[in-house]
């Protein structure tokens, strides 16, 4: 998490207590409920509290403000992701199921589940039109790139191919993630895996 | 526009009033540079009138509420895409050009340009969490998907196959933009148009 961590705030929090029980993770955990189901432009730092059970001092404590609150919860995401991807480079050495690996994390992962699928629109929209935000977003798909460009790498021999496909590949996890959260092609998302999987092939016989 | 056209929610405006030079027109093309300079956050009525040179009166005699006129955006980029569909199967007549004039309609109409690229976003968050809006972004790609499933038909002769590829075309035709958008995978936006383009070719080979 390094050029995450990098982003420091404030001087009473550090991005590493979201990585334990803390009082910090427990308001980052209730933000992500809250941006889920009220959208940024509902999220006030007293939903929060009171969802995390918490007084509204507490926060500005930690946090300063809101939208560090909200700046945080990202980041809880990306970690997420971080981890689940080191840990497929651990417990995978193949670079193919590495690479079906990587595709079902954002499938499967934490930032599927109800309270977080609904957190990354948000987090595209504040992207958009904030700097920090936008920075922190390609942060997170830089790695992702470079982790798939990585396991291609091995495949393709050649590393200006690998990161041609690692490119296609990461737009089509997007627009795949997006689709099926978003419209019914696909409805299931065994389907979106699948097809995933089977562009993937393509795509690795496609560059050899 | 007929599916769109019926989620009408005020007497005192119509969808079709966003086709010609008129005062809701003009609301409304001021609300896509508000949401898209300070995000669904940050928009409101009395930034709308500023911008548009009205009074916040105007306003609500025409849409009520804020939530309207930022609804009625996303219907006229929304109608921008299906006049530029319309346009490509009026002036082509072969089906492989309606798809690349399908896919490069995404990349040079309206909603690419400075002011209303960074409306869609918006709109993705807000129909995380608006039933309203969800329903909107659902019939527009429902729409896109049946053209595309109606130019691949003629290409690749089976309803389904038609269908299928549609839906993979879809969501790759999204995740280039979106990566295009927020990354730089790929940096220049002829090269995003470009790799779509073979991408399409590979798909009607490999479902030929």
């Amino acid at each position: 998490m390094n050029s995450v961590s990098e982003h420091k705030f404030s001087e009473r929090f550090t991005f590493e207590e979201l990585t334990e029980e803390s009082t910090p993770r427990r308001i980052v955990e209730s933000a992500i409920e809250e941006i889920g189901v009220n959208g940024l432009s509902g999220v006030t730092t007293k939903g929060i509290s009171q969802r995390a059970n918490l007084s509204t001092g507490i926060i500005h404590h930690y946090f300063d403000t809101k939208d560090n609150v909200v700046y945080a919860a990202y980041v809880y995401l990306i970690h997420d992701l971080h981890q689940s991807a080191l840990a497929v480079f651990r417990q995978e050495s193949d670079s193919r199921e590495r690479l079906l690996a990587m595709i079902r994390m954002n499938f499967t992962s934490l930032h599927i589940s109800p309270e977080a699928r609904d957190v990354w629109p948000q987090f595209w929209a504040h992207a958009a039109h904030d700097e920090r935000v936008g920075r922190l977003l390609r942060v997170y798909y830089n790695r992702f790139h470079s982790n798939l460009a990585h396991a291609l790498k091995q495949l393709l021999g050649d590393q200006y191919k690998a990161r041609q496909v690692a490119s296609l590949l990461l737009s089509s996890i997007q627009g795949m993630w997006f689709t099926h959260r978003f419209t019914s092609y696909p409805e299931d998302m065994e389907d979106a895996v699948k097809l995933l999987e089977e562009h993937l092939d393509r795509l690795i016989r496609a560059y050899s």
